[in-house]
């Protein structure tokens, strides 16, 4: 969390109470990674025979603690997952394997587990080697000593957050608690930051690794605040295997506390005043819309229209134009607020501005997009571009 | 010209005396389409035998005009180019090609000449049908007593830009002359907004089409203020065919020509204070270089660092991540005005920042990527994203 900045105005008005989730115990404190000796470090452990899932940043030029991962869920098994905030990690060549190393091999050696079901993650500053003797020095004491619970945990791994992202639901008799990390830097390709899922129900890793899949293409994949794909975009979702649960249930459940996770996310958008709903139907297919609604989130013009409350919509057609995917100037449908503003290629026979207007004066912008030549559809989420988000990124120094 | 925004610090110090072009005529004036009243419009008439030549926008979502011209690029031959400010007649349906029916039909019954040898360019706000009454109720006063000249033209159809662009070369006996605007919602995917450039040189239709085209990839095609690619991206070329010239040299002055004018556009990029100019070499080809290059340029956060001056290289390492291209960690070398800052997936041995910090100082900034993997290069160009991008975006109302 960065004190000198105003919480947002999207932040939920009260946090969820996260309860304890059988086979996972949760502690975090202080590694001196912050430049404001904030909590930095937390490690959950979690209860023999816990499965994982996760998926992680397409980028090219990624983290080693998400190389680290990506090798390490082909074993199926965690006991422990380890993460820090105030360094990523990132580029930072043979240093970086080094320090990953060492965090997971003294891991494996508190736990007594083997090495791959220890994960891990970092997010930071890019290109300055982790100090690991820090965490090294601390883990034990943190592991044993710790704050306990993720209320905490979420705090510990915040960066630039003007809140902490806390998600949980029941199923049956079964939780499933989640946290993330995250404002600026985002436009996941996979899942965005740090976002961390746990839960007792009985699920074997395979599954778990198909729902989250599935689950994170129409969540953190579906969100952006600034285009910008991180090094480090992790998430990772655990299951103790303590409860037998419905299937279908848990499923659903699982999309809602990663959902809720995602759109906190993009509520703490740096500098965010609005949170943007765009729904694109009638693409050639799912993948277009997508791709169509993502050039609409990612456009500046459109992102400081809405910051302005102007119903700027011309912007909007240009952002499909843009997009590389199929459209017709001539077959596109496009509205805000519920209100159709322009279609067959021009304004709309008697648009009445003045519902728009009072649309774009709230805080939920909701703009639809029919491109009229087949049957794709999607939905992404995301922020407008203020003068804040220039005064985060230039004004500060990180 | 939008007279409250500030002139951009990039602004040249001098503008350049345009020449009078053998068999060219250019003239200038008011049809009322600015809310300001401001000249906003003007007829470049050319003697019979005039070779054209033309790349427009790529945008699904193109304006009429950019429609017209494509069809009309097809006879070879041009008599005049009119171009207006204040409305793009883009997305305006059936109107819009209507509007441009009728401009086209007046300004060939004036000239004399067929249709298809009437090119026409409109740049403003989308989405209002263009009231080409206004148009025709002024096209022959300004065609028999407009404004003469280039520089007058340049104001004519200039929208949020804050100073004129232009452009001149001798090539032996001939001259080439270019004038361009633009200075939001410019990622050319073909050329920014609308650029005209007029030689009196002999050159016929498909060579010059074939030269435009070449030096159009490397020079408004390879610059970008903010990813936003217009509806109405325009850069036409005409020779009068009076001069004989040497055809080497002439490719030379009319890249310099059209470089110089895409270079004064982001030099008027919305808000720009740096002028960022991005050097990628050792990708796996010209093209992976290039979007490499954009994505690095189109990153709000290393736009933003810049504009901080913010020697973030970690924000340029993340840039290439995200770019899609073949790229290794561990290949990489990044540096910044001159200094070598990260290589082989780490930062530099010895790295001292003090060159560096004093570079992010000044007006001109240049970022230099080796991908290490291949031998592909591209350069590309842009400016950095500061508040007052913000402003004339969402505090100002179009």
């Amino acid at each position: 969390m960065v004190g000198e900045l105003p919480i947002s105005p999207l932040a939920p008005k009260a946090q969820p109470e996260l309860p304890q989730i059988a086979g996972v115990s949760i502690r975090s404190g202080k590694c001196g990674l912050k430049k404001d000796g904030a909590p930095d470090f937390f490690v959950a452990s979690f209860d023999e025979g816990t499965s994982v899932a996760g998926v992680f940043t397409r980028s090219k030029t990624r983290s080693a603690a998400v190389d680290w991962c990506r090798e390490s869920l082909g074993g199926g098994k965690a006991r422990a997952f380890i993460a820090n905030a105030g360094n990523s990690n990132a580029f930072t060549g043979m240093a970086g394997k080094i320090a990953v190393d060492k965090c997971v091999d003294s891991t494996a050696r508190l736990l007594n587990c083997s090495r791959n079901e220890v994960f891990t993650a970092s997010t930071g500053v890019i290109g300055v080697p982790l100090p690991y003797e820090k965490i090294l020095e601390n883990l034990e004491e943190i592991y044993t000593k710790g704050a306990d619970g993720w209320a905490d945990a979420a705090l510990a791994f915040s960066t630039t957050d003007t809140f902490i992202k806390l998600a949980t639901r029941k199923v049956g008799n079964a939780t499933i608690n989640g946290i993330a990390k995250g404002s600026g830097m985002i436009a996941p390709d996979m899942a965005t930051m740090l976002a961390f899922v746990a839960t007792d129900a009985k699920i074997e890793s395979a599954e778990l690794q198909k729902i989250l899949s599935e689950v994170n293409e129409v969540t953190f994949n579906s969100i952006t605040v600034d285009s910008d794909t991180s090094t480090s975009d992790t998430l990772l979702a655990f299951a103790t295997n303590k409860v037998e649960v419905d299937k279908a249930a848990f499923r659903k459940a699982f999309h809602e506390v990663v959902h809720e996770l995602a759109m906190l996310v993009v509520k703490d958008g740096e500098g965010a005043t609005k949170f943007i709903t765009i729904k694109v139907t009638g693409a050639e297919d799912n993948l277009a819309a997508k791709r169509i609604g993502l050039a609409i989130a990612n456009s500046p013009l459109v992102k400081t229209a809405i910051a302005g409350k102007d119903a700027n919509w011309g912007r909007i057609v240009a952002a499909i134009g843009k997009s590389g995917e199929a459209a017709d100037r001539d077959k596109l449908t496009v509205g805000i607020g519920g209100v159709v503003i322009a279609e067959k290629g021009q304004l709309a026979p008697g648009y009445d501005e003045t519902p728009v207007a009072a649309h774009m004066k709230g805080q939920n912008i909701e703009i639809f997009v029919d491109i009229g030549i087949g049957g794709g559809e999607a939905t992404v989420w995301t922020c407008d571009l203020t003068h804040q988000y220039i005064s985060i990124n230039a004004d500060y120094r990180s």
